[in-house]
């Protein structure tokens, strides 16, 4: 038991498949890490292996490339952010919801794996290959996305302009989160969600 | 005459001024061609000079690193856009003018020199140096775009929430910049910009 253990080999106290997720968990971790501090060039795989103390070996086995690695870390901590969200979203109350609710649309577009989705998406807008594995993730998050503020915002998106609302509603989020990308505008972002908010209590149709 | 000439060294008939400015053009030129096409990564001064036709010393002369190339290329072919958003902005009429400059703005944020921008902006995120040749670049463009979607608009920007409007306005068409970058929705944004039209038919206070 004192020896050296191979990473390979697990230890008896660990379930073989709990490691395995954690180790998964701390990889994905790692390369949204990367992406963000470091940029799409600059995430390899061997840096995120080392951040993640995971060996070369256990992440060839657990992801073969970087597209692999990436476009699962991308995913993975999209969904744990909808997580996040959900848990703010209880907290909503009734007097300036809609305000509340771009609030919680906003967060996501200036999070970090905003930014980590970001490096894939340009980096996949001239890589045909990477590009493939990118666009059902990004219809996807987009879809879920705009159920979400659907169910959100307490609309029924048949009625009047309400679908063309909130697709627009979450384009504007996707422009702030890119211009928050290079400079901190806070403030300027707080405005136009005010004004926002008020267009959508006017425009919308409410049940 | 019939000899070997530097590229150093100006032909008798055009001005060395003119020579200088038409290399200028075609470096940048080229550079924001390899950026839509290859990406940051991929965009090297030598394929730029080899795309421009430019020697590698002459393109030092102008442009010391790929840093500098890359600011200068993406402000150049901002002003360069900017003029053929001006011409078209010559044919819009009453009828429906919100959409009209819409349209416009829109187009500013799925053309070439966008996806460009886009590859630089994201890569200053990531390096400090970049940034500080970015940031003002693109304080400069927003202004400017803010300012001249107000005129096009035909609005007095101090009247109730006239000004977070225009700016919702633009990040909005920079939010479906995004998103063209990666699938081509121009239906859906089309949808997205005739409803939002409508809006600000009903929002924006008209002089």
């Amino acid at each position: 038991m004192l020896g050296r253990v191979s990473t390979e080999t697990a230890p008896t106290r660990i379930p073989q498949g709990e490691r395995s997720r954690a180790m998964r968990q701390r990889l994905m971790e790692a390369t949204v890490d990367c992406l963000v501090e470091l940029g799409w060039s600059g995430t390899t795989t061997t840096v995120v292996s080392r951040r993640a103390g995971v060996s070369r070996g256990a992440q060839l086995h657990h992801f073969p490339s970087k597209q692999a690695l990436v476009v699962a870390a991308v995913e993975h901590l999209t969904d744990r952010r909808r997580e996040e969200m959900r848990r703010s979203a209880e907290q909503l109350s009734e007097e300036g919801r809609t305000r509340g609710v771009l609030e919680i649309l906003a967060a996501q577009f200036v999070s970090p794996v905003f930014f980590a989705a970001l490096e894939l998406w340009v980096a996949a807008r001239t890589d045909a290959e990477l590009r493939e594995a990118v666009a059902p993730l990004e219809r996807r998050i987009g879809r879920e996305t705009h159920t979400y503020a659907v169910e959100l915002l307490g609309i029924d998106e048949s009625q009047g302009d309400n679908r063309q609302l909130v697709q627009a509603t979450l384009d504007l989020v996707r422009g702030l989160g890119l211009a928050a990308s290079l400079t901190d505008d806070a403030r300027r972002r707080s405005a136009v969600l005010d004004s926002w908010a008020a267009v959508l209590d006017h425009e919308l149709e409410m049940p």
